[in-house]
């Protein structure tokens, strides 16, 4: 999505390790407008799909959920990040996210009465990298019995493997920008 | 708002615990339609204050800040709960928010280039109790130098001492339903 892009380099900071922030319009900063097109970027994607319901996780991707669920007319619903229990939930559909870089994990969870059979379920987030949250979300949707229509990602970091992984696996990720490269010497790269 | 005091008696879960939920529509699958509607309810008492950012804390707060960020066409900030440190940040506002619940608690932090000077801010909050986390956010903006205009609460527990803590401080808080008492036995109280 060329406007996305354009607002990643006017807007998108690179930090000294080379990582892509971009707090100041879509992460800590939310420019509701901007990120109401790409809402809208998603319907013009999935509108077709039945969707009724959209899914993401605490926290970052929620700002991108309720604005892409205006587009969809439908309920935005966000799973919790929690420390790690073993005993399952009567309440709640449980998934683990294995966290390499800090080689601990945490589950996240959703009440069992917002996703169930009969649900059409798009995944937002605003970012995709190694996979691992998606996958989680992935899980939650196949344990609540619900249809999974696709993931949809604001920033897919290409040069990890979590995006070929999902769509390896039949999902459809679409993502409005991929990137290819982040350095501080060459800024940012798309594909 | 009569239309938010129906809604909370149509969907709100009193917990045998005596205590109020309100998942089914704010706090994990969000009616963006209906929020939307508290959202320019709040633009309509705090719409001629010549706000340019609405403030809010994650994870809860994000989807009532987006949709009242809407209607007054400026960017939600969220700030963001982390592990308390003892280092003041250069590059962040932090308050300490105690809870006496868990006996602990922990630092709320947002970019110091997203609250400044210049700054006319509305604090907005799915919920308002003892208001530890609402003085939080207080203080982020005194710290900032930025100009507080009020609080935007959708619910407060007018039975605790938050709400009066903060008009007795001199802050203008509205609240779109305010509750006098939950039980199991009765349900939900308004004043």
């Amino acid at each position: 999505m060329e406007l996305l892009e354009q607002r990643i380099l006017k807007d998108g900071v690179v930090s000294e390790k080379g990582s892509l922030k971009v707090d100041r319009f879509l992460s800590q900063c939310i420019d509701v407008e901007f990120v109401s097109l790409l809402g809208k970027e998603f319907y013009r994607l999935f509108g077709s799909c039945g969707v009724n319901k959209i899914l993401t996780v605490e926290s970052e991707g929620i700002s991108v959920a309720c604005l892409t669920a205006q587009a969809f007319s439908c309920p935005a619903v966000f799973a919790k990040k929690r420390a790690p229990k073993k005993d399952p939930s009567q309440t709640k559909w449980k998934a683990h996210v294995h966290s390499a870089a800090k080689n601990a994990g945490f589950d996240v969870v959703v009440g069992k009465e917002f996703l169930g059979k009969g649900d059409r379920v798009l995944i937002v987030d605003d970012c995709l990298s190694n996979g691992n949250m998606l996958h989680a979300l992935v899980e939650l949707c196949e344990q609540a019995g619900a249809e999974l229509v696709g993931a949809g990602i604001v920033i897919e970091k290409a040069y990890r493997d979590g995006g070929s992984q999902l769509r390896r696996r039949g999902i459809r990720v679409e993502s409005l920008a991929r990137i290819i490269s982040v350095s501080v010497e060459d800024g940012v790269k798309f594909c």
